[in-house]
């Protein structure tokens, strides 16, 4: 099956936290690419990801970089499909300087950031969810169940809490 | 026409900025609705307005607040529509507390955020037209058009520097 | 006896933290009940609770979380007893985001903020015992007690540093 | 009749921000004394004010400051009476002095911080108000007809913005 | 004469910023080229001119951007020369967003960051100076010249400040 | 009579901010040396200035500076005396920029910083006040006057805000 | 021999970080007192120590504190002495709560602010040792020992990477 | 042969950073020298390294230092070379000192600021073999075969991620 996801990181040692965009794009039964291509080491590769993301059948791009993480925004200057944003916390200021990186996009060119580290790299893959469910139903009737489960499982803790 | 994009501010003085974003669609032919709904003086107006905004048609929704902006977030909590926040520098903090109560979303319930304030209310429109354009490719057409017309822009105003 | 507390956390693992705030509230000898819910994946939990509490018993509603800290905001939304928030710093930008979320209420709604980690959920309980105080004047005995306990600790430190 | 609440700003300079504070206690009926004292240039008059505000029939104490805001906490080490917190944004710092100042107290003597500045002002006297109302039904009543003015404000706010 | 020094900005709006590098250039008797592009919304633009530049004769590439500032970056990745990066304060945030994003930049492909702003872009020019005065002799001299006279107008302004 | 306290700012624009300084020690009697020397344009200067402080009977520095502020550190490299440090808030980065280059020294070379601006700038000829007052007597009880005359200033101030 | 230092930390826990003050005191032959006193728990007892040190004795107060650390500026609200303030990084917010607490002190009452954690424990011992030298020419003897010594290991270190 | 780059770390313990610098500058065949002076602690040996590296034959200095980073501005204030500084993140504030003490600098004096740590490191060498690269066309080529084994790392890691 095509893959409907494009998910380019900067580097191979953001895998352990991106991975979990690709685990929960599975849950969803989403098809998804995973690749590595840095905006600054490998530009052209950047650029041509993105020129083709749409060709190839992707309805999403979700980009994960750190420090001054241009990837997003280099991906988004290239295409017309949405872009999602990770910032990663690996460098010593603590995901101050990708947050503002990513999100601090100038008008015109759109990234949508979601949080930085772990909780980002889930919600990308839920946000992507969310944009396809627009025109798949069948997504829709899944993130229901995903977040119908959420809440049971809050509910589930939270009995397991006495009153004391 | 049923609006496509439902359009929340957290308090009118934030219309300013926000009709940018008003703007934009309408530039897009995109029909939205515009409203006021705080997530703290009239949460069940936001949980009303989010529950029901997929039935009501619409495709994206656009949240802008600013401070402890939580009202992007609210909206996110009682919606499976993508949820777009704009993050406004309103308070003395000047859109850090905003952008940081907007972005760093738990995990499982995403915002797509953009920059802060008039930049971020641009480009909100624009994330919705690239989200509305998966099913729609009138809409992208319309934005190719805009991207190039943003190009030719920078490019006679470049033409207007002269080499000294 | 009846809970007058209610202490509500974002997250299961907020729990380490947060029963900083029990073991104090069963020190002042105020009945409280603990128990988790979210602002994102629960809302309609967290209305309930809120809504109810104050049927239910409750003098003050405490609640805890992690970056976009939204739980106090909206727990305050939905409550006419004072709510106290406690930022906690699980994601990785160390509780600025927590911080900011919790404090910076707009006008209207206010949630009476603690310190940001442990030293908050103390003073959560302390404070929530204050206010209780106002209508109680055993719990400001006991209050009286337990600073003056303090300052003898204070003392007694102070006393086995010896002059060098 | 005797004050309930007790409002001491750092400087004279903050009355334009502070009077929204008795503006509003004003509107909820509670009577209120309000004073300048310095918790450096005046430490014994913030001292005396503190320790004998009970007596004098004060519930709940109000400090507001600006840079390193510690009249709050000053007049926390004072007092058992609930102290709010208004950091101010008076320094070059635009608040971010003034916010932890406030808020980042050491576990043991709490203060119920609210927001930087006007929004906090405005919400340290609704706060007071809740705290109060824990033993006068009659103010929460108030509290409950001024919330409800205020969603019907956002509704009618809202009306008056057309579908566009 | 050929341009020893290719200036890019953003963004027309910068230019009251910017020609203050072309100013110092002047004085100097650098040519240099200024013009505009912008990393998101003409990328293949900043892609020719940083491609380009060694050839056309360049030796140094200044770029000044506000935001999320990756016009430096992107400008970086294409070219083997020297690239000066000037972070701008034009957004909300006032330059946190522009320095973080031009200088944090991952290992491999540098930008030589100067201060936020007018200071960056008046010193954006000096080093330009510096790096070409590596191979011309005549700059260096200068560069002695003009640090001589900024050394003799302190003097002279502090003759003028009495001893009272 | 001998200057007791050398005062230097890194700019001459930055005199109206710095003569709250020289003011104060007028008031308490106490000579001093105003100039402008910077710690990058004229480091031969203030190095001169900084080793020749103390024969010339200077008892402590001032150094006022913003940006990079390095006035005060490199001052303080060249001398035994005590050096207080005036962050200058002159940069778009609105003096944390200053205030972190001014205190965080390394061991070994201490700044004795104050606060950022006019607040510094009064409160630098206080701490000056202070350290001259160990040795002589005549100026704490100028000291003693002036605290005294402030506390007197909060109290009238407080009497003409009345009760409401 | 009567203690010529008072040293005063917040809370028993700041002494492996605070002993490095007394140790380098010990290397200057100053005499000086440790203790503990907390601004907020034992506020009568800094109160008391601030007020009595100069007939005991001191010269200079040295006070460590963190979170919003209040109690250097305590100190200095109850004497004329000079007071050293050391921020320290034990809240979750890691010493930017501490400074700002410490440094931003309102006109009138200064805090000769140092470097955050173990760097400012030893740079308080030094500039209590330059405060003391202005009536004691043997401290400064010591001090420019103490300066050459440390010029020396510097060189000796320098001399001890090879040149590659 | 004669050293073309010289590296200055202000403290040894920074020296597990700094030899990436001298690791890459190795590979790029590019002689250097490598020592340690603080700009506070040894200013005249930091001035006399300053001023004699252009006649010793260095083309570039490179400056690392944490904190109140103040040794690359001390070194460009005595040298017309191109100075780079590597911002450290020794301080609790984890390196936003340091960043902000070595960008910001005043107009007249420029210091190429790379990024934070290890990152910065790496940069360093880099930026200052293109800056070398300025009059040796040799090390140009080094750089272009550099670049071009990075590219083929991250197409190869990219590689070895499977379509999942």
């Amino acid at each position: 099956m095509k893959p409907q996801v494009l998910i380019i990181m900067g580097s191979e040692s953001d895998l352990p936290v991106v991975e979990e965009t690709g685990r929960i794009l599975t849950e969803f039964g989403i098809p998804f690419e995973m690749t590595v291509a840095s905006a600054h080491r490998t530009p052209d590769r950047v650029r041509k990801l993105a020129t083709e993301a749409e060709k190839r059948g992707a309805e999403v791009i979700i980009a994960a970089a750190g420090a001054a993480a241009h990837l997003a925004g280099a991906v988004a200057a290239h295409t017309l499909l949405p872009v999602i944003g990770i910032p990663l916390s690996s460098s010593p200021l603590q995901g101050f300087d990708s947050l503002l990186s990513t999100v601090q996009m100038p008008p015109g060119v759109p990234v949508a950031t979601v949080a930085v580290g772990r909780a980002g790299a889930k919600n990308a893959a839920i946000l992507a969810a969310q944009i396809i469910g627009r025109k798949d139903g069948e997504i829709v009737k899944r993130l229901a169940a995903y977040r119908k489960k959420m809440a049971l499982d809050v509910a589930k803790k939270a009995g397991s809490l006495k009153k004391r």
